[in-house]
C-alpha cells in the first residue's frame, strides 16, 4: 500500500512562524466546539440527542482526540480564511460553524440516501435512532446554520448568506448527481461529469468554509474569489482521496467498511478512470461494473484489475492536480507569508489523510 | 357525520366587495405558482422530477383545479398579509413562495418519519422515488425557500429572513414533539402539550405565512404581531381538523388513510380531550391507545368510545375557540373593512375543510 500522500511540502521549516497543519485543525475544532454545541442544545431534547450521537459526543469523545480534530477540516479552513485577510477569529467561529452543520446535515442525510449503516465504526445515526429522526435532526441543524450567519453581527452578513446558501444549493446538487451517477454504467461517467459532482457534493461547501470568514469581514472581492476558488480545489482533492480511502483505507481507521461504495456502484474516481483506460483490464473493469450492486465475490477480481491499470495512481494524480490548482490560487492571492505558509501546512496534513 | 364547519360567517352579504375564500385561495396559488415552478426548474433534473411528482404537477393537475386551490391556504394567507398592509401583491408572491416551499419539505420529509406511504391518493415521493430521493427533494427545498427571501427586493428582507427561519426552527421542533408524543402514553399528554406540539408543527408557519409579506413591506410590528398571531391561532384551528379529518373524513377527499394516525399511536386532539375524560369510556380509550400500534381489530372499540365520550366534538370547540382568538386578533389589528371581511371569508373557507 503506498502512502496516500499527494502533496509534500517538505519537512517544516525550523524558521516558520506560523501554525502547522494538525495545530490548526486543533485551533480550528476548538473554536467551532462552543457554538455547536449551543446550536445543538437549543433543539428539541429528541433531536438534541440524535444530533449528540452523530457528532460522538455521547462517547465522552474528547475534543481534541485526534479523531474529533481531524474531522474538523471546514473549521480549520474557516480560520484560515480570517487569518487570510486579517479579521478577528469570531467571524471565523461563525464561519466555522454554520459551514460544519451544513456538513453534519449533509452527513446525516447522505448516510440515509446512501444506506450507510455505519459512520464511524458504530451505527450511523438513521440505523440507531431511525430514519425518521435523523432525517429531522439534518433538517435541525441546516435551519441552525443560517441561523448562525443570520444572527452574526458582522459586515458582510447579507453577503455570507448569500455565499452560505449558494454552497447549500450545489452541495445538494452534487449530491443529486452522485446518486444520479450510480444509476449509470460506469463507462457512461466521464472524467469532467465526476469532477462537476465533487465540485457540487464536496467542493462547494470547502470552498465556501475558505472564503465565509472573510467574507463576514467584508474583505475585498478578489481575496474572497482566491480563497474561494482554493478551497473548491481542496475539496474536489479531499473527495478523491475519500473515494481512494474508500477502496484501499483501513475501514479501522475510516470507520466505513472498504469496498461498500464498490458494490453500491458509486462512480468513484479510481473507476472512472480506470474504466477510460483503453485497454483489456480497463473494459473488464467497465463490463463487471455494468451489474449494480456488484456481487461481494467480484470485488476481488475488480480490485486486481484496479491495480493493474493504475485507477489509484491516476486518480490520486488528479487529487495532486486540485491540490496544486488550490496552492496556485492562494499564490494568486498574495496573502502574508506567514499566512500563505499555514495554507501550505493544512494542505499537506489533508493529503496526508487517512480517515 | 356531522358538517366539520366551526365557524360560520353567515351568507355572503351582496355588498360586501372583498374576495370570498374560494376566491383568495384561487389568488393566492395563482400568485406563488410561477416562482414555484421556477424554483423547481432551477433543481438538479432528478430532484426536479421528484417536487413535480410531489406537487401533483406530473400528473396535469390545473393550478386552478379544487384539490390544487384548496392545498394553497399558506399563499392565501400571504395575499392576505401584504393585503392587510396596503403593499404590493409581489411582497405576497415571495412570503407565499418561501412559506409553500418550507410546507412542501414538511410534507415529504413529515411522510417519511410517519411512514406514510400515501399522499393524495397516490403514493408518497418516497414510496415512488425511494426515501433518499424524497429526503434530498426535502433538502432541496429549504435551501430554495431561504433563497427566495434572501434574494427578494424588499426593505424588510432581513426581518424577513428572521422570521421565516424562526418558523421553521418552530416547525422542525413541533414536529419532533409530535415524533416524541407517539412514544408517550395517551394519559401523560396533556391539552397544553398538545397545544404546544401543535402551535410549533403547524402554527408557526401559518403564523409566518400571515406576516411575512408585511414584514417584507417594513409594516408596523403591531400589526405584524397581529397578524402573526391569528396566522398562529389558525394553524392550531387547522392541525386540530387535521386530526379530526384522519378520524371522521373522507379517505377519498384528504388523500390518506383513514385511522392510520390512530394506528401509529398519534397523540391526536380528540384522543387526548377523549382520554382526558373522567369516565369509563374515557379510561377505556387510555387503556386501548396504550398499546402501540393499535391493532386494527381495536378501531372499531376506540371509534365508538370516541364518538360516546364526544372526541370530535370537544376538539371542534377547541378549534372554534382558536379560530375565535385569531379573530380576535385580527380585531385588534384595526384593518381597514374589506381586507377584515376578507379575513372572515378566508377562515369559514378553511373551516369547512373536507380534505
Amino acid at each position: 500500500m503506498t502512502d496516500t500522500s499527494l502533496y509534500d511540502t517538505g519537512p517544516p521549516r525550523a524558521s516558520a512562524p506560523g501554525a502547522d497543519g494538525e495545530e490548526l485543525l486543533r485551533r480550528g475544532a476548538a473554536l467551532v466546539d462552543p457554538p455547536l454545541r449551543a446550536a445543538v442544545a437549543g433543539l428539541h431534547p429528541s433531536t438534541a440527542a440524535v444530533c449528540r450521537y452523530h457528532l460522538g459526543w455521547d462517547a465522552d469523545e474528547s475534543p481534541t482526540s485526534v479523531r474529533h480534530v481531524a474531522k474538523r477540516v471546514r473549521a480549520a479552513l474557516a480560520l484560515l480564511s480570517v487569518r487570510s485577510v486579517g479579521a478577528p477569529e469570531r467571524f471565523a467561529a461563525v464561519a466555522g460553524t454554520a459551514v460544519e452543520l451544513v456538513h453534519q446535515l449533509s452527513l446525516l442525510h447522505d448516510d440515509i440516501m446512501d444506506g450507510d449503516a455505519e459512520r464511524r465504526g458504530r451505527p450511523a445515526a438513521w440505523a440507531r435512532f431511525g430514519t425518521g429522526a435523523a432525517v429531522l435532526a439534518g433538517d435541525a441543524l441546516v435551519v441552525q446554520a443560517v441561523a448562525t450567519v443570520l444572527r452574526a453581527e458582522a459586515p458582510g452578513a447579507r453577503a455570507a448568506m448569500e455565499d452560505l446558501i449558494t454552497a447549500v444549493e450545489q452541495m445538494v446538487e452534487g449530491q443529486a448527481e452522485d446518486l444520479a451517477l450510480e444509476r449509470r454504467a460506469l463507462r457512461e461517467v466521464s472524467t469532467s461529469r465526476y469532477a462537476r459532482m465533487a465540485r457540487g457534493k464536496t467542493g462547494a461547501l470547502f470552498g465556501c468554509a475558505a472564503a465565509l470568514g472573510a467574507v463576514l469581514a467584508d474583505a475585498p472581492a478578489p481575496v474572497v474569489r482566491a480563497l474561494r476558488a482554493a478551497g473548491g480545489d481542496l475539496g474536489v482533492a479531499f473527495q478523491i482521496l475519500d473515494d481512494v480511502l474508500g477502496l484501499w483505507g483501513d475501514g479501522a481507521l475510516t470507520g466505513k467498511p472498504v469496498g461498500a461504495d464498490l458494490v453500491r456502484g458509486k462512480k468513484t474516481l479510481p473507476l472512472v478512470l480506470a474504466a477510460a483506460v483503453d485497454s483489456p483490464e480497463g473494459r473488464r473493469v467497465a463490463e463487471l461494473l455494468d451489474v449494480v450492486p456488484l456481487p461481494q465475490d467480484r470485488v476481488p477480481e475488480v480490485m486486481r484489475l484496479l491495480e493493474a491499470v493504475g485507477g489509484r495512481e491516476r486518480a490520486e494524480e488528479a487529487a495532486a492536480r486540485h491540490v496544486a490548482a488550490a496552492l496556485a490560487a492562494l499564490d494568486a492571492a498574495r496573502l502574508p507569508g506567514e499566512v500563505r505558509q499555514e495554507w501550505s501546512s493544512l494542505v499537506a496534513c489533508l493529503s496526508r489523510r487517512r480517515r
